[in-house]
């Protein structure tokens, strides 16, 4: 299949265009040291992870399958199953670095994954470490549970950032292959299968190959995938019947549990597994965005709507339960037993953001930085080797990163997510430029025919001041539209030392004029700290307040507090002074200020008293949530007591 | 083996002597309905659903085994291994109401049990239904995970019940058969195998069967049994090996989990599954007892001591997690996802009682009536029909008590203890006579020589007025001492009308006087709303409060309140206000108060703000915490906000 040069998207509308990552450089400030972390430290670790857990050994096709590297679960499912996506994801965020700073290495650990599966794709084009090793004849009959192409759509998108990164075309030719099968496999025409992957992705995966071909099938496939999906009656159950099950024994109970429970337009409330509903979402979002799909965008709206508003942790991570591994009922937000896997925080990163670039709204990029600078940031550990799978709010000190998961779906997401960051700060159209993210950066944008250079200098998130200097051969007419933060009182804006009167469109200021060079623009977003409270449905968090500071949320540590956070009785009015601490893990702001302690000195071994217990003034001190478990372990909670 | 006439305990020294509960009757107060609902509802409801569950199917020995009425587990463990448990236990519980109640009935289907018992029991003497009937070559080869004694042991509880209720013999011998096949198979004599079971229960079982026998081998086989548990190298390590396992492949990973990991008198913290540890510590005050052996009374002590000073719900509720049905570590006390397994209180209840008949003190009586009024309690429905197997202390409505229980050893268990509560009630020595709980009843003692007909007119829990009247057919010179409960801290007493001044020893005022027929003892317990604290490391408890009349611990439900009780914030000071509802469930007390309630009306789609929530003024109203959850669905908390 040829690859087109990059054609107009279908629909006729001007829509914003994501940065090319590759052309954001993060040259000091925040990101710097952990772009340059996850480059050199946790994509080669994350390789010798794959390597020593038995992870590339399923690649050896020509070899007798061998013992199982994972069990099988009730479900039938083995996270042997799906080692494959393992592969695309390492494999994509490892390609996200390659343009900028090649690596013989990594392109060699690549090329080796890429060769195996080449020889071991199936002539027809179908491409499965399990099935073609284990049960070729079993391949495609259980789309419930069996993640085929899930799979398949995770080596879709690593495909396409290698080539994007390299020119290679090898891996992406074997995914086209594959996805030629998967079309001639499924769809509504007579001898086809009308069915759709219980585990949403390569719906979204579909829309980035399409992106890079324009071939029209590609796209189409992605739409007739999302638009099939929980039409009644399920495909499942069909399915079930055909292997000789009874549908109702499903282990997950429910087709809610992969958003098939009704068709996608049709729902409003967010159900089921995080990590499949955010997925789907993103492919909902991208194919509003092809298609101009109202239908889908108001769908979108909805879900989003009430994501936020009713099951969204404060620190940007969703899906609180275990069970499930997502969502039980509205204002569920237990703390301690937060599942909030760091996937879907990355995946409500992919969400919001694919939302903004249909509708420029703050609301939706309000959410990316909620997660870049919390919920998502905090499933990876400052030294890029150990990763959080869950993110608790509350923790007893049992709760450490991991080197590596029993299912490591977490570790590569959140590397994807960083080696690419540059293209979730900044899109353009012809005429605008929307700076969606703020942080220290070098950016080369495209502003229709114009080439701007965009640099950021900001020690953002630890304080509200930004300067922005652009960089243009001749003056440019455009609108820069800079979103002011949700969580800012007080903005104000500078151009050139001239303070303007902001003009804010869905919380995006909107600075239209003639562009020149060495233009500077300066923001100065007031970062108070904050006292959140939450709504008292989220009845674990009732008497209780979490400590905000920009972007960033805090916690309090045992490691600095001595003793459990939730002792700790805090003042709803009075100073919490911020300041910055260089010791802190590569440098932090840092919350101290006044609280009470719950003394529990003259209780000795008695567990309930009439008498309360005595409290005791202190200092406390509050370091950012995302940084949280990286020293001894101890107790920590972000909700904290109010006295 | 001929039963002797009950000798004198191996122990020189007078011990008290539990009331005969048959000799104990409940006429009217609190636990009239209780004690008629459990007998002439729960009973032959329970039987009722052994039936219709499948249980007696596997009694039919003669029939090929059949398909599996519970799957296996990963521990290799199914709740059909240990079905003959709950055979024992509903005998059990249904053989103390046969003495006063006769039921053909419920006599025929012990009976048809019993027969069955019989007629597949092997000829040397081994009975369990699954490996008799499955893979009988298997039995005693894994003492660890397959509850072989556990089931035996509780057959012969109930055995030794129905003897004592009825005074027939078959069961009871086919009980002993069994007993002296584990004598020939189990101890420290070559050819013996070396092991103990470690679901603790033949060894208080053991001696219950002693005490009817007093066959000396009954005990030493209990000791040798408590006496072995723990000894390094562990029995467990071998046991796994001869089956070509690897120990440490155990699924519990440690014997801790059935306090095996190391020897008992040198345990001084409780941990593992909360009701193996129970009955563990049950066994061996009995053996302290019976041996008059201070190093397992000192144990016992410590291990109390460590269970009520840091791991005790405020119901009387233990072991937080349902990972292992058991304990994590010191004060981890967490409300909602409280496991608090119903088996676990009533076990809690019979370890407090034995420890009182070895040394009477009111820490351990006090225990006694915290779990009969509250966290045992709990595990029955106000219709006798439905049960908790977990008992939370915080829900938000999706907790319901079952019609049964996937694994029902609970709702037996709530049964026995309630169909013989009036042996827990009272102690008898020669010269003294001690009531350990207070509540309506008529019962007979006998003190010596004496025989004594002592009745409690009260309407305890509700409130704290005790009039106690001794019958007596000639004046006897004995000492009454009288509990003091631990919650009082205002106590009098009147002998005759006349004030007395208390002479309180460990917690129980001695009464030492030539006592006449017609004799009058009133009491009257101070009885106000408390406030109770906990310590501050049971962190889920802080800035919290739990109300607290005599011996009821109240709740609040969202039946009663609109909301949820996380909502409110209660005052600190204050009056709460004790009525009488009659209509309530059959009548019980409940509290009132002023509160304030967190609003929500103005938050719309917001989740999380900076402007803390109105708080409005409202009514609050608590019921007793053993009533809940027997009306409408809805959300419940023990531990209320303070403000």
């Amino acid at each position: 299949m040829p690859i087109a040069q990059k054609s107009p998207s279908r629909s006729p509308i001007d829509r914003y265009v994501p940065a090319d990552h590759t052309r954001v450089a993060f040259n000091g400030g925040f990101w710097k040291s952990w772009t340059e972390t996850v480059r050199n430290v946790t994509i080669p670790t994350q390789h010798m992870r794959l390597d020593e857990e038995g992870f590339l050994e399923v690649l050896d096709f020509d070899k007798p399958a061998g013992p199982l590297a994972r069990p099988i679960q009730p479900s039938g499912l083995s996270m042997q199953h799906f080692f494959d996506s393992d592969f695309g994801k390492w494999i994509e965020a490892a390609s996200y670095t390659l343009k900028n700073n090649p690596n013989a290495d990594i392109d060699a650990k690549i090329d080796a994954i890429v060769e195996k599966l080449e020889h071991g794709q199936m002539a027809d084009g179908y491409l499965n470490s399990w099935f073609i090793r284990r049960e070729p004849e079993k391949r495609w009959t259980n789309l419930r549970d069996l993640h085929e192409m899930y799979s398949m759509g995770h080596l879709l998108e690593g495909a396409v950032a290698y080539y994007e990164a390299t020119g290679k075309r090898r891996f992406l030719d074997v995914m086209i292959r594959a996805v030629d099968h998967i079309i001639d496999t499924f769809g509504r025409e007579p001898g086809k299968l009308r069915g759709y992957d219980a585990h949403e992705e390569i719906e979204l995966a579909l829309v980035k190959l399409y992106r890079v071909t324009r071939d029209p099938r590609h796209l189409d496939l992605a739409t007739y995938f999302v638009d099939e999906r929980g039409q009644m009656p399920s495909y499942y159950d069909e399915e079930a019947r055909k292997r000789g099950e009874d549908p109702a024994s499903y282990v997950f109970q429910t087709y809610a549990y992969s958003q098939a429970h009704m068709p996608v337009r049709e729902q409003t409330q967010v159900v089921g597994h995080a990590v499949r509903a955010m997925y789907l979402f993103s492919a909902m979002a991208d194919l509003a965005f092809e298609n101009d799909d109202e239908s889908l965008k108001s769908a979108c709206d909805r879900l989003f709507d009430n994501l936020v508003g009713r099951q969204l942790y404060v620190t940007g991570g969703l899906g609180p339960s275990a069970s499930n591994e997502g969502f039980t009922r509205e204002y569920d937000l237990p703390n301690e037993t937060a599942y909030a896997e760091t996937c879907a925080a990355v995946a409500l990163g992919f969400f919001s953001h694919r939302m903004a670039q249909i509708e420029l709204d703050s609301k939706f990029t309000d959410k990316l930085e909620t997660v870049l600078y919390n919920g998502a940031l905090s499933g990876i550990s400052r030294d890029g080797e150990h990763y959080f799978y869950e993110n608790v709010l509350e923790s007893h000190g049992q709760n450490r990163r991991w080197k590596w998961h029993y299912c490591p779906c977490c570790p590569t997401n959140i590397a994807r997510f960083i080696t690419s960051l540059g293209q979730y700060f900044y899109s353009t159209k012809a005429d605008e430029v929307a700076v969606h993210l703020y942080g220290e950066n070098a950016a080369e944008l495209t502003v229709g025919n114009a080439f701007l250079r965009l640099n950021q200098k900001t020690e953002y998130p630890w304080n509200g001041d930004v300067g922005i200097s652009l960089g243009l051969e001749q003056p440019k007419h455009f609108t820069l539209r800079l979103r002011i933060p949700g969580w800012c009182r007080d903005a104000k804006a500078f151009v050139n030392g001239e303070a303007i009167k902001l003009d804010i469109v869905k919380g995006y200021a909107a600075i239209e004029r003639e562009w020149k060079d060495g233009d500077e623009v300066r923001l100065a977003f007031d970062m108070p700290v904050d006292r959140l409270y939450a709504h008292p449905a989220a009845t674990e968090d009732n008497g209780r307040f979490a400590l905000r500071r920009g972007p960033v949320i805090f916690c309090v540590e045992e490691a600095d507090l001595g003793t459990e956070p939730q002792r700790l009785r805090l003042p709803s009015q009075g100073e919490i002074a911020a300041s910055f601490d260089e010791t802190l893990l590569g440098g932090a702001t840092v919350l101290e200020g006044d609280a009470l302690e719950a003394d529990a000195s003259d209780w000795q071994e008695t567990l309930y008293r009439t008498e309360p217990p005595a409290l005791k003034p202190r200092r406390f001190k509050a370091i950012p949530y995302h940084l949280w478990a990286n020293r001894e372990p101890g107790a920590m909670a972000v909700w904290l007591h109010e006295k």
